[in-house]
């Protein structure tokens, strides 16, 4: 197998569509969003992305076995504008291959015409969140102009560590092929799964993209993350003393 | 010497042979199922692969050291089909190491004709097992439902991590080549060597492939690993308090 | 994009310039130092490297992102020689990176006609210092000579552990290709961001290649610091017992 | 830089010479003999090997720097037969690096006519030694027959770990060459630098080779090692209790 492999499942014509990253980090928050919309909007697979540099892994799905990959689903709805979603399990396992995978995906996303790229994901506060701000970074200064518009929070120097993985190089090297990118990162604790910062960020991109989209079994899991929440805290409470954030692990 | 070397031995014409793989892996139940056979059935060494991302090592055999490698032995049995059993000591080191020397073990097992691949090893249960179910993934519906009728156990979602190293490649990868495999996995502890998992996997490899082999010798390897169960039982008891499952080591 | 991949901003035409390279290292000592010269000179940003041997990382500026690199920019002072000064956030993250890396940064010197080269950095005592000497290390021993009467500090066999990163490999592939490369040195705890380490370094270079820079700002910094590192003295004082050097944490 | 880089520094005629590796490794014991060799015998430097998988790292000597390297003598002593010897500082970091390197050593003594290579080294016994037997492995039978004769222990199966790094791949590489290559590995504690095993691992080398060299350098040294280990000797008995094995950490 090539270190980086495109496999062609299907070819449908796209009409100016904007390529929506979800993978896995922060709080599951891009990941969440980018299935979130698969499940709520009739898609097609289009693209299979594998890589030496993901893990040497299949997984099981019922009785057969799929090869560790990330895969581009293409999704035409009535409303709104046309999108390829990209979506996986997993993330490269070393340096070389976030860069090689982010500069394969950005060459799926050309081949169907993107000029346009959203990377979902999350941004740790260290804390439980009550309203949950998107904060965002962009290639190009009218970009975000456009997005503040939709609500996106742009705070000076944040993320202070920058973004890492795929989601900031779809900016930095999507940035120096002329293509239009922004991360939009939901604030999340980063202990939890966060369902209710997925849809914080859906809600901004439907603002953007314009389609629409249901958010019924995203709140359900978040009501039962709060349920996990509210366990803990009890917990920490009898074993009082001592009620450190610490206790907080991540729960997923 | 290149990234990935095979080095010839012999070229003995096969028939519809079957690829037969137990490396190292949890409970070395692949590896022993693999060795058994070559120590009950006639074999020739046909080939030797090396590769850059095994460890740089010589292992020493009596006086002279041979070089890190995975071994295949031709067996051609009086009963059943024809085999290319595939072992060794080692995994590859890294994750392009593990996709690339997949690779090249179903290189050499095209240039045998091989069209169906058997991975063996184990699947860690975290308790003693008294009833060795063996489960199994293949690469497509159709060979889940022969395996089935075998005494292969399909259970949904299992093993949940998927399946990781040259065994779930062989799958990932063979599949991508249209060649059929199964991974057979023997449930074991994960803390020990594991004889009597390796036996319950052989069992059903004899079914399904129809080879005759003898398990004296790994019902007796079993029995004094039962021994040393038995030994760390009672020094469990004794110190008796917290007789907890954490003190069961990896024991090879 | 390519391994090592360098873009080009600017080609203005320098006289014998010398590169001056100031990547974070041991008291960001050589980082601090190059800044400065950035600040209190005119320059022009001329040439960013990339490599997928950095971080898979953007860093966020005011609104926009930037992918990960090291920076060039030109200094053509009224007073002394013209300069090329090497910046950047990051070091490669591996070996073949930094020999890689180092490589495509003499090509951009070589570019702009440099046969001289000056890697600053920090060198590790243990202790806080009263007075920074400057210790050098070089390619030949004329211009360890030269050096020297610049007040360049030369002890045998110092730095015991030899040179590390990017600032070594300036010397040593350096050499190979015949430019003439000293590593300046300054004295550091190793525990502190240490301002006065890179002025001391700066000082030694101003007399050598004969710029003119005012110190204030770097002399503001060092205040600073010394107020945090009275503060941490008076900690220790408190929690007297034992007022160990293992107390002092790498501060930034 | 390439990956592997082969410098030419002199290329003097030898005569049937023998290889002899001595890199750093348990004990220091082969880099300690092919260094008293250097020291005892006149020789010239003949080759350095520069690898991206060496530590980037310069050291510095007296005030010039040297790029990581491994460096090649000839040595054409009056009595025995010439030599080619392998010493320097540095392991590669990597798998890949040691097979790459292992591959470029036998290249150089290829250039040189070698057929005949010898790997010193250590073998641990977690105990002090009395006796210092000299264990081998080689690529073939008859070497192993006249290494007995000379005193070279073969015990079967041992060292049961096996060989790594360079000194088991110039095994492991040369065989596949058809160059004649033995390990011979001195027995050592493996916490302390090993003057002593070196020494008879070079009087089996002399007895082969045929060399004259004087040992009393290698004898001060050993007696500098005694007086420390009588002194953590000492040491334990004064912490009584528990005088463990553990207690002995690697002084080099």
């Amino acid at each position: 197998m090539d270190e980086f492999d495109i496999e062609v499942l299907a070819d449908p014509d796209l009409e100016d569509p904007v390529l929506v990253e979800g993978l896995p980090g922060v709080g599951h928050v891009g990941k969440l969003a980018a299935e979130h919309l698969l499940e709520e909007l009739d898609s097609e697979l289009v693209r299979r992305v594998y890589s030496t540099h993901f893990p040497p892994q299949v997984s099981i799905d019922d009785r057969t076995a799929q090869l560790a990959c990330a895969e581009f689903h293409a999704v035409t709805p009535e409303e709104g504008r046309d999108m390829l979603v990209l979506s996986g399990d997993h993330q490269a396992q070393d340096s070389e291959g976030h860069y090689g995978l982010t500069d394969a995906f950005l060459d799926v996303g050309e081949d169907f015409g993107v000029e346009e790229v959203f990377a979902l994901g999350g941004v740790p506060t260290g804390e439980l969140i009550e309203e949950y701000d998107v904060l965002g970074a962009t290639t190009t200064d009218e970009f975000a102009d456009t997005l503040e518009e939709s609500g996106v929070v742009f705070r000076e120097d944040e993320p202070a560590g920058g973004i890492v993985g795929v989601s900031g190089l779809l900016l930095g090297l999507g940035g120096r092929r002329d293509i239009t990118a922004a991360c939009l990162m939901g604030e999340t604790s980063g202990y939890l799964v966060d369902p209710k910062s997925a849809q914080a960020v859906l809600e901004i991109l439907q603002d953007v993209v314009g389609f629409d989209v249901d958010y019924e079994s995203l709140e359900e899991r978040a009501d039962e993350m709060e349920e996990v929440v509210r366990k803990i805290q009890e917990m920490e409470q009898q074993n009082a003393p001592s009620p450190a954030d610490e206790d907080l692990r991540y729960i997923g």
